[in-house]
């Protein structure tokens, strides 16, 4: 039940649907977000005055203007002035950005991650630091309205065991490391929203990416695990405690190796990067290790050839079971499941053809992101920017 | 973006959340409507009286009312003049009942199919005559609101093979041979929807089932196939084309027998009644079979009982890899799948114990279905008041 919502309520649902649309689209005339909106052009015009007034956009005549006629304003979100933090903690590195409204990646900063490192506070300060050091140059009348970080789902523990659901476990000192950086800069500190990094990037590819426009999507990232994040309907999967995604630990190989989630034959025991490394006779982890594979394969070596054909194999093993229980319009491949996937298509697709039924592998598309490696942190910032879309006038009023 | 809601646009959303409440809940108080959907009494009241007026509720001083002052009306849904059809097409029976607003049986037919049956005919005439026959006799003031069909995901074919996504073949007669049983009798026909048994049996579970309060659920039906409905979010997970929850496609054995989807080693290759039956050294199909294995086992048959545990181990497997991809609250086993999981729920709970992740094992509750065989049956149903609920005025109005 409802009561009837004010005159100012649907004002502010409508402040925020149209800043989100110059957020993910860019500048935009008012002219096409009179037409793509569905209300009349003096209500975009008083909304965007609005916004302009609460420093969230600027209005300026469009600089490719040739017609004749008064041109249409374009509507431009101010990336300059208002920004979110994103951070990714991924295996192999630290990503932190300052990202300006509408997706503008404005400072960035990627630091290596050795693997195996112990103490919890070498994963936090890096971001902590980035903060300081960045909020030294913001100006003054700049305004933060959020931070948010992707987690990798896999996360070494301190006995170099998988910490398979890392949320817990960073939550406390990162929060608090971000917020006395902030504090001691700004003195005031942003809610902080953290969430896994699979789940973002498939966010980020829906938003603005290679997914826009699909419902249905799988986003598969891999590293030395796997993980992958579902948009089913359009919405997010996150299940009952936020874990769904955990599709590395499908089991597709019941006669295969031991999992460090104490299971067998998971689906990253297959084609995580030590079973594509693994099967090349190689040595060494991480990104830096796949390439040498594929570059190897692309060279003509046969071990590293046939290594691609396996785990491109089970690759698609995996997807068409993903593809049989969720029915997805697109599946994209990030992370070194990118590259394998880029060496290994028609294995892929071979395993998809003969194990996805007709009427659900006929027109799903396989894609690589078109975010690249920094679509979790562009979820991240986006996932920060969340507040402010819903509400634009209390967000930015502070 | 959009305009305001006006009054009329408020006051019709909450007509239907209110009479969605008494048909889910059955009849209600005024005082539990007042304090459960956060209106004040004169507006329940108003909502009701407009309810009434439309000839979709009643209200009534309740029977067993022992406390002093004046009693708070009970808003009871119409069953007996508001009624949809709802049909249910399984691999060995057919189901076609009238159901009353509320969830009220009414009318009921049951009648065996045969499995190999081949005209598509033969399938859709019993519907049709059920509707011709109970017409007879229903009111001439009753109201049908809707027909809706679930349909088993594995239907046999004309060549015996399995046809998975049967929707496509069934909709034209189908649709068709009810609309002229309604058009000879009534003279109107309302619109008739098909979806899967399986959604719509978890939808059925998680309106008014075991599942009711448990935003991320797995129904699992096994016959012949094994299929599954699924919600995530509160919502279903339909995909792309509606064709999501194909589990029973999901490989889990790939040196396992072949498939009648020309795959090999899915999970129904291990799980389905064939399976079973096979492994107990029967011969037979359909319930009646598989429940001679549960009958053999009880009595100390050692080979159903081994049989039993094989497969209850084989149906933990899968559960266990659902549970880590889409972390629900509750796994409910329904058909053939109720049988074998009440016969070897330690099987059951053994693998998912070994195969599913901590964070998400240890809170998934795994229950058979509250509605029984008929969960599909009244999930179409409620799929055909589907309508009437979202704008009961215009709706019944005509």
């Amino acid at each position: 039940m409802r009561a009837a919502p004010s005159q100012e309520e649907v004002r502010r649902h409508n402040l925020g649907t149209l800043l989100r649309y110059v957020h993910l689209r860019g500048p935009t005339s008012r002219a096409e977000l009179t037409s793509s909106m569905g209300l009349n052009r003096s209500t975009i015009g008083a909304l965007t005055s609005d916004l302009i007034a609460a420093g969230l956009v600027t209005e300026e005549v469009p600089r490719d203007h040739g017609r004749a006629g008064r041109p249409s304003l374009v509507v431009r979100p101010r990336a300059e002035r208002v920004y979110s933090y994103a951070f990714s903690l991924e295996v192999d590195r630290l990503v932190a950005a300052r990202v300006g409204l509408g997706g503008v990646v404005l400072d960035r900063q990627e630091v290596a991650r050795p693997r195996g490192q112990r103490a919890q506070q070498k994963v936090v300060a890096p971001f902590a630091e980035f903060v300081r050091e960045v909020e030294k140059t913001v100006p003054d009348d700049a305004l933060c309205v959020g931070c948010a970080a992707a987690v990798g789902a896999m996360v070494r523990q301190d006995d170099g065991s998988v910490k398979l659901c890392p949320t817990g476990e960073v939550d406390e000192p990162f929060t608090t490391a971000i917020a006395e950086s902030l504090m001691a800069t700004r003195g005031s500190t942003p809610p902080l929203a953290i969430r896994s990094g699979a789940d973002l990037a498939a966010l980020a590819e829906h938003a603005r990416g290679v997914a826009a426009g699909c419902n249905n999507v799988i986003y598969l990232h891999g590293d030395a695990g796997v993980s992958g994040g579902v948009i089913a309907g359009g919405r997010p999967v996150t299940g009952h405690a936020g874990h769904a995604g955990e599709v590395g630990h499908m089991v597709v190989n019941p006669q295969g190796r031991p999992c460090g989630c104490g299971s067998q034959g998971c689906w990253e025991t297959e084609i995580g990067e030590h079973a594509l490394i693994r099967a090349a006779g190689r040595d060494g982890t991480g990104r830096a290790a796949v390439l040498t594979v594929v570059d190897a394969a692309a060279r003509g070596d046969a071990m590293a050839q046939s290594a691609l054909r396996h785990v491109g194999e089970w690759l698609g093993f995996g997807v068409a079971n993903l593809v049989n229980i969720f029915n997805p319009e697109m599946v994209i491949f990030g992370g070194t499941l990118r590259d394998i996937y880029l060496s290994a298509a028609a294995q892929v697709r071979g395993k998809l053809a003969k194990m996805g039924l007709a009427a659900l592998r006929d027109h799903v598309r396989l894609r690589t992101p078109s975010l690249g490696d920094d679509a979790s942190l562009l979820g991240a910032a986006d996932l920060a920017f969340e507040r402010l879309l819903a509400d634009p006038l209390d967000t930015a009023a502070g």
